[in-house]
């Protein structure tokens, strides 16, 4: 049993945008050993979060940004920014109800994932971020 | 330490119907030899997810769903039908919003669920759809 | 490798209570060995919730209920309440929503969070409650 740990850094236009994570996660993978076990992601920060789409221009640039924004308005009241004089309460608490871990199986190499299934960052902050993405290769 | 990978295949009716993986689990786990570890669960596709629920009628046969169509309303406006000419824009956005994966620990052999927690399947396609949850046990 | 399981018991105000569980994650994992690895934490029962958000008055107290509330309101009408002559069905929708489980990597002995990020527990049950989150340490 082995454990890899690898760190994505990657760079966000911020307001809502989807990155796609495949090809970084696919660099990962193929760097290592391990072919059977669990791959742990998490994103380090509280105003961005993980999930699977799949990763086309009308789910990932207008629908998923929709949904968060009927959920938690950008223009909302947020104690957050009375107290932090900060614009990015709506980010907060939606990256909270997102959730920063994704957790995907690794079988004989590969990524149980759908084909049209794709790992994506979601970052909900308020200006472009450089990011941290851990991924954490646990198997033999 | 060891791994052992099982997939359910299980038949959903879609557009939100929530099924109880419990006896699904029990059989994988009863099956194999890891007593103390994770389970990792991952559901293949991008319009269904996994959570846990008390899975009783009200729940799972209403509540649920409407929690869902609040949040994301199937007869709203979504760029991925546009798009590709399809109707499951919501379902896709409700998927995301869940989340495709879970995990649990096995303590002495047995998940560390609530009494009244159980395992479920949400099925958010506009379609009956046979589905793959990819259940990863790992320990010892 | 080695698994470690840890048992935390904690107390909650119920109602959509946000509870910082730094301070225990940082017991169970300063006791351990295990340096490298993943630490998966799971909130029995169906009425709570976990999560990661800056820990700080505005979004502990306010914004994250006001997220919830907004999703799925106290005085909403609940099938679950019908049937049981309960007054939770809120809870248990947002619960579901929200997830049981997170999944953080822990490298050279600390968890992977962001200099604001804390986990948290969200309570959504209308009365207090004594919880139990299980916290699994497998790595080596």
């Amino acid at each position: 049993m082995a454990i890899e740990t690898h760190v994505l850094e990657v760079r966000t236009r911020g307001n809502g945008h989807v990155l796609d994570l495949s090809a970084d996660l696919a660099g990962c993978l193929g760097a290592g050993r391990v072919r059977d076990g669990i791959v742990t992601l998490f994103v380090v920060g509280s105003t961005a979060g993980l999930t699977t789409t799949e990763f086309e221009p009308g789910l990932a640039n207008t629908d998923l940004e929709a949904l968060f924004e009927r959920l938690a308005p950008r223009d909302g009241d947020y104690a957050h920014e009375a107290t932090w004089h900060d614009d990015n309460g709506h980010a907060h608490v939606r990256a909270s109800l997102l959730g920063p871990s994704l957790t995907v199986p690794l079988v004989r190499g590969r990524l149980v994932l759908g084909t049209w299934q794709q790992v994506v960052l979601l970052d909900f902050d308020t200006r472009p971020r450089r990011r941290e993405v851990v991924v954490q290769v646990m198997g033999e």
